[in-house]
């Protein structure tokens, strides 16, 4: 089973990457870009055998544990 | 307008931010885990005016420009 979670800064955390994209583009003559923000997309690929349900509380282990620093970001699971 | 941008590596591409991160999972105790990717989301927010053809066409230079090195990474552009 495929998993895709997505990692992104909570609204209100400073995102100095995003900045730089942003600024980035501005100089290169996209004037039409306000705001940008970057996050990750992590896929993984997990064994047979695991019902849905299952694969979405494992993985929600996986965010709280690894994937994700909550206190900062923010993350959604998408089952392929 | 929002527009999301997905980059992510070709496939076949060596993953090594993905890989140290399965083996974390592993080690950690998700041993259901296969193969991991990671990849960026890029949140634009375009100035309000642009037809969603000429803002397609747009972020479409910005990926080929700057967000994405396409001779590694593929993107994917995502109108809200």
């Amino acid at each position: 089973m495929r998993v895709k979670v997505h990692v992104s800064l909570k609204p209100g955390v400073l995102d100095p990457q995003g900045k730089a994209v942003g600024d980035a583009l501005g100089r290169l003559g996209f004037g039409e870009v306000g705001g940008v923000r970057v996050g990750k997309t992590i896929e993984l690929e997990l064994k047979d055998g695991l019902s849905r349900a299952d694969a979405e509380k494992r993985v929600k282990e996986m965010c709280e544990t690894l994937l994700a620093n909550t206190v900062v970001e923010r993350y959604s699971i998408e089952l392929a």
